[in-house]
C-alpha cells in the first residue's frame, strides 16, 4: 500500500467491535509512535494505554460518546511541556503540541495499516482526562483515540475526505 | 512497504541533489497533505511551496543552512489560526498546531515513501520566514522542510531513532 492509499484509507471510526486488539499488533501501533521525530528529539511525551472494559463510566466523563468507550482499548497522547525544545534563539516557541500531533498521527496511521480502527479526538474534557487518567500538572492530554476493530459495515462519514481544492490550501512561491 | 517500515526509513536528509523533483511526485506528496485530518474539518493551514534557484540568500535568513537550500524545494505548513477549530465548549483551546503538524507529517511520510529526502525544521527565523514569503500577520509559519532526492551516500545520523525505551513513554491504564 502507498501512503497516499493509507491516507485514503483512515477515516473517523465511531463503531467498534468489542474483540481485543492482538498484542502484537498494540506493540506495532505504539512502535510507530515511540519512533516519531520530535524536536531536538526531546521526547517530550508519553502514551497512555487505557483498556475500557469495567471503565466505560468514568472513561465517559472525558468523552461522552458510545463510541468511545465501546472499542477495547484508548490511547491517549500528553505532552511533557518541560521536556520539550524550545525556539530559544528567537521567540520561545515550544514544540510540545506539534511533536504530540506527530506522535498520534503516527499511531492513527499505524493502526489504519494493520486494520484497525481509530478516531482523533480533540473535543474531550481536559480537566475529566486529568482526574480520570491521573495527569500530573506538567503534563497536558492532547489527544485521545479508541483503537480496536471497526464494527460490520461501517463506512467513512459523507464529510470524509471533503477538502479544499488545492488551489485553495496551496501557495506558489509566495503567500 | 508497512507502515512502521516507512516510519523507520523516514530521516532527516541534510544533502540534497539539486535534480527538479517531478511534478507528478510533488503533486501526490501535496495530495497527502490536503487530505490530512484536522480538528472540525476546518482544514486551516496552507502550504507553500517554493522553488530555491536564484532565491538562496534570502532563504537563507530563514534558516541559515547549505543544504536548506540545495534542495530544488522547500515547503513550508503556516497555520491559520482564525479558521482554526477551538475547544470553546471547555478550555478554548486552539488546534491550529496540532493539524498544522498533521499536514506536515503527511507531507514527509509522503515524501519518504517516493523516495524524497525531508527533514522537519522548527529552529527558522519566524520573522524572516514572513518577510521573505509574505506570510500575513493571521498566519502563522509553523514548520519547514526542504524537498529533494536525497544526495549520494546521505546517511541517517547516528541520533536516528535513537530514542527512548517504550516504558519510558507508555503509561499502562492510568499515569
Amino acid at each position: 500500500m502507498t501512503f497516499l492509499d493509507l491516507v485514503r484509507r483512515r477515516h473517523s471510526v465511531r463503531a467498534y467491535r468489542p474483540d481485543p486488539v492482538p498484542d502484537e499488533l498494540l506493540a506495532t501501533v505504539l512502535e510507530a509512535g515511540r519512533l516519531a521525530p520530535t524536536a531536538g528529539n526531546r521526547q517530550p511525551f508519553r502514551i497512555l494505554v487505557v483498556h475500557t472494559a469495567g471503565r466505560e463510566a468514568e472513561l465517559r466523563r472525558i468523552y461522552d460518546r458510545d463510541w468511545f468507550v465501546q472499542a477495547p482499548l484508548i490511547l491517549c497522547v500528553c505532552a511533557v511541556r518541560a521536556e520539550a525544545w524550545r525556539r530559544t534563539m528567537y521567540d520561545g516557541r515550544s514544540h510540545a503540541d506539534v511533536d504530540a500531533a506527530i506522535v498520534m498521527d503516527h499511531l492513527i496511521l499505524a493502526a489504519a495499516d494493520l486494520g484497525l480502527g481509530t478516531c482523533w479526538i480533540a473535543a474531550f474534557d481536559p480537566a475529566a482526562a486529568r482526574d480520570v487518567l491521573g495527569i500530573p500538572a506538567d503534563a497536558e492530554p492532547m489527544l485521545f483515540t479508541p483503537l480496536g476493530y471497526p464494527a460490520a459495515g461501517t463506512t467513512p462519514s459523507p464529510r470524509h475526505a471533503e477538502r479544499r481544492p488545492l488551489e485553495d490550501l496551496v501557495r506558489r512561491e509566495r503567500w
